[in-house]
């Protein structure tokens, strides 16, 4: 017996196949989408991955992992921040109509905390808040050991919870939401509004070459390892977002395990311990909790996407 | 068939006796604690209180609320912020042992909340917050029709979420928790310091003679209404606080309602509308709630208990 994951990625597609109770994959496909990519032709391009993965094989289910928002109830995508024409698709049912099995969909960050939950950092702990900080930040709830969706299959957004009113401007219309501080496209922005205002950040400059339009988080990331005054101020004021949101999180909903995955949490200890730090300040003294690092790594909502289609079949 | 509710409320104990299914009570107690008072002399009140009421009846179940942190998995209390010698008191267990049947025993905020769901402006909503703004500011969760209080009994702590970290500084160390702006003792504190710094708020300083250690939060939500600058100047800020937590809980959670229960929630329409138009602009447009008055008032915690009773009985 098989299950089928798909990631739909927004910048890439992946397929696995796995036998079920194994850790390992069977197969497993990865693609990067096409610049200007649609919805149809990330849907060729899985189709493609998905039969050159089965060859003969019939999966007993299929879990889909989406990167935007998803009524999970119905397996239908609302939309992609990313692609083209992912308005209403009805992923689950096309899907279903195509393989003949049980389908089930969910955005990437509620499967991702799935993932873990059932196979990473999350093994044991009936309720915890996965939280993914990468080019954007957004969060997934594992409460009494099930996804806790929301009404409208909305919660989890940590990315757009205010930490700090004063603070700069998100696409959102909100001011110093955490996503905006602490995501890696959005802490480049802070970087080079920084750099072209005053001096130092000499290395940060210099791995660029001065062309700071070239800079990322990933950059900055390299630049505080290396002892850059900006990139660590940057980097310190985004843990500092996201240590004041998860120690508000741990006041409200009081879970066992906060974990962190993401290009972004790959910034280092001095990173780790400005998150955890700030946290325990902010948590009330009586509230317990762990920061821990994801364990799966990209494969998250891969992962997920088995757990959610073992779910299916139960 | 009966059930026995009791509100140890912190400055006064309430007891109240319903029959199963009826929404309204049968008898119905309620006596200021004294000062001074300590557990001990609480419970020799309670138990009055509770003989008196009972009679010849034996209830069928009893459930309680308490004012201050509880295990509610055992039954125990934490301990007290408001009375002397709380501290692990075994009060489910002792409440059995006397009348012999079993008994629910949870905090105030949990408890209210579980009494707005079965009872008051809750009712067919599975899953909700109930926020009492009061002396201190707490909340109670609803989640899937159940009560969700976190692993350690934690969940609902609106009170110390930070929505200003530039703001004033808490009892808890922090700055700008929503208790340090919202909360009655605290907004009359704030006015205090506005008073004595500046001209203005005549109204105000009418309505203690200008003795402004008599200011209370309840005197404030007057001075409001009748036009005080410094008044709406602080509710407005408290309103803000609220709606900044109420919103960005919508974004982590996204639950059905928003119940607000408190005498600083009698402040009037200008305070709701602030809360409500905050709350909308600090959540995503995608994310749908409601923000409504809690409907049970003062007696929130002994429906609750009666519901808590009922659950233990199921």
């Amino acid at each position: 017996m098989t299950i089928l994951a798909l990631d739909f990625g927004g910048t890439k597609l992946a397929a696995a196949l796995v036998n079920i109770g194994s850790r390992k994959w069977l197969r497993y496909e990865r693609r990067l989408s096409p610049e200007n990519a649609n919805a149809n032709t990330d849907l060729e391009i899985m189709r493609s991955l998905i039969y050159s993965l089965l060859q003969d094989t019939k999966p007993s289910a299929i879990g889909v992992s989406f990167g935007g928002p998803v009524d999970a109830s119905t397996g239908t995508v609302r939309l992609s921040h990313h692609v083209a024409g992912w308005e209403n698709i009805p992923l689950k049912n096309l899907l279903e109509d195509e393989f003949g099995v049980s389908v089930g969909v969910d955005n990437d960050a509620n499967v991702a905390a799935l993932g873990e939950h059932r196979f990473g950092a999350g093994q044991g702990y009936d309720s915890l808040f996965y939280i993914t900080v990468s080019t954007g930040v957004g969060g997934g709830w594992i409460l009494n050991g099930q996804p806790w969706r929301g009404v409208g299959g909305m919660a989890g957004e940590i990315g757009h919870v205010v930490v700090d009113p004063a603070g700069p401007i998100c696409l959102c219309g909100k001011r110093g939401c955490v996503e905006r501080l602490a995501s890696g496209p959005y802490m480049a922005q802070n970087a080079r509004e920084v750099l072209k205002t005053r001096k130092g950040g000499e290395i940060l400059r210099g791995l660029v070459d001065n062309n700071l339009e070239l800079l990322t988080g990933q950059l900055l990331s390299e630049a505080a390892a290396a002892g850059d005054d900006v990139a660590k101020e940057i980097l310190h004021k985004a843990a500092w977002a996201l240590g004041v949101g998860i120690g508000n999180v741990a006041n409200l909903m009081n879970p066992q395990r906060f974990i962190l995955g993401g290009g972004v949490t790959k910034a280092g200890e001095d990173f780790w311990r400005v998150v955890r730090q700030v946290a325990r300040e902010t948590a009330l003294p009586e509230v317990d909790f762990e920061v821990v690092s994801a364990a799966l790594g990209d494969d998250a909502p891969l992962w997920g996407a088995v757990a959610l289609a073992e779910m299916g079949m139960a």
